[in-house]
């Protein structure tokens, strides 16, 4: 009977769980909306229902499933599997979910960052494949990241390590929602494009036209692809702030690779040339030649895959 | 008979060796001029006359030295013990410093790059013992970085990481040596307190007054002792520049503690303050409390230290 694991990516929109292969092919997929302001017991019992549907099924194809592996956002404490805080789910402090799930399920279950699942997706069947050391940087709505070194996970002291779109990039830059000032996240994320968008915009024209003050960050991409040149330079700027961020993560970790998911990846070739010119610029000349800077490529899987890895991973060592 | 191994730290002023025990605890010391500019050749012949001077002295007094440990500056081939580049020897490109000396010793030799046997010294017997996770950063004429992970320093593909000094904190900030604008080195070393000195008075005074033309660091700090103004202003402003980048770091390690070295630590009680308030300002919460913010304690001891340290650590794994 094959073995398989159950890859859950716990969102706080999205709940996606998958059956995984021992080579990372997924063999079902399912997703719903995560409900998270239902509260803690709905969603955890939301959580095993789907765990245990996605296992029923499994079962029934004639898999034996070895464990679950879980990605959630938030501070995850990952070898007691508790999550300590999470800004998705407020009533979550100090869950001891990776418990919880396995005194259900009776299965293992692992736990670990969304993030940092996410990178550990890329690195095992994405983007990342046969790289020892590489960087995650999710551009999403704010700016995640996951840091792999000689093949682990960087957690850091507290689980808190990888909060790359938290490195200051302009001192006295713009006021970030994590208190700081000036952050990556506040100018390469899409909610910095829009910002940066209707700066420029309100510059320009002395003000943000009503047809725009909803504007997303996707229609910049499109007015930029459109030769918008407003657009065309906020994308650019864009990717020169990501280019001083990630040279200077060259810099400190001389790594393999930088992966750059997210969103705000599909406007790949509006912003990538902009931040290879500030890397050469500002990063050793050997390091910034060495490390490759490449789209993610496994999209919304990522999380769900990377948690999987894990759940195989940490099975072996426990069983 | 107690067994020892001789540490090295081949600056490019000073070249000090040292008889260290397994404890870490330093037997006996020289140091000499390295003078550089003799070339390879010079250079090498004169490391192993001190090398064997200190083995014929560890003998003498009934030692058994089982190792040699070299720390040296530039980039540093670890696994193959070669330099392969060093801004203090220009002539020494793909030195295999290991084997040469090996050879002549017939002793095991162990190459590391001097900020990070800098760095494990701390751990080892100063100011980092018991932590698994530290970034030391000396402030000396320029900032260079030692990251330890997990008790191991992170190298990069390249051997390159840990050039902290070369994180961007201002992009159109001050040029760099590197290329670069705006890097910490150019703002917390001693070469940047000097330049932020004369920047300040410049302003203040309508020029730099001819007795000040030579400034150094240290009166800088002197000054700043004796309650000048402008020193003081120049020394917190410093120490703000540490703490935006310290903050970085922070959000993307979650270290236990942060080691600050190099001669710019001697005026701590005129920058720390401002470094810290920065910290707390820019890091999250959790980590940042976490992190502790040190002196180093070894002062010039701790290349060689750290040298000892990889010599007593790779000579176990490699009998």
């Amino acid at each position: 009977m094959g073995r398989v694991v159950i890859g859950v990516d716990l969102g706080g929109t999205n709940l996606r769980t998958a059956i995984l292969s021992p080579d990372g092919n997924i063999l079902d997929r399912h997703k719903e909306a995560t409900h998270a302001a239902d509260g803690r017991e709905k969603v955890v019992s939301r959580l095993i229902e789907n765990i245990k549907r996605q296992r029923k099924s499994a079962i029934q194809q004639g898999f034996d499933v070895v464990a679950v592996g879980v990605g959630a956002p938030g501070v995850i404490q990952v070898d007691k599997g508790i999550v300590v805080k999470s800004p998705n789910f407020p009533d979550w402090n100090n869950l001891p979910l990776k418990d919880q799930l396995e005194k259900t399920l009776g299965t293992p279950v692992f736990l670990e960052n969304d993030a940092n699942a996410a990178a550990l997706g890329e690195q095992w069947r994405g983007a990342g494949r046969g790289i020892r050391s590489m960087i995650l940087l999710t551009l999403g709505t704010g700016v995640g990241g996951g840091i792999i070194l000689d093949n682990k996970i960087w957690h850091g002291a507290d689980g808190m390590a990888g909060e790359i779109g938290h490195m200051t990039l302009i001192p006295d830059g713009r006021p970030c929602t994590c208190g700081n000032t000036g952050c990556l996240e506040m100018y390469s994320s899409a909610r910095g494009i829009v910002q940066s968008f209707r700066e420029a915009l309100g510059k320009a024209s002395g003000g943000v036209p009503d047809q725009l003050e909803q504007v997303s960050s996707e229609q910049v991409y499109e007015a930029a692809g459109a030769g918008n040149e407003i657009a065309v330079r906020v994308m650019k700027d864009m990717g020169r702030m990501l280019g001083i961020g990630i040279a200077s993560l060259i810099n400190i970790f001389n790594p393999e690779r930088i992966v750059v998911g997210g969103g705000v990846k599909d406007a790949w070739p509006l912003f990538i040339g902009a931040t290879r010119e500030e890397i050469m610029k500002r990063a050793f000349a050997v390091p910034a030649k060495r490390t490759e800077i490449v789209p993610s490529q496994l999209g919304d899987d990522a999380g769900m895959v990377g948690a999987a890895a894990v759940a195989f991973e940490l099975q072996k060592t426990t069983c």
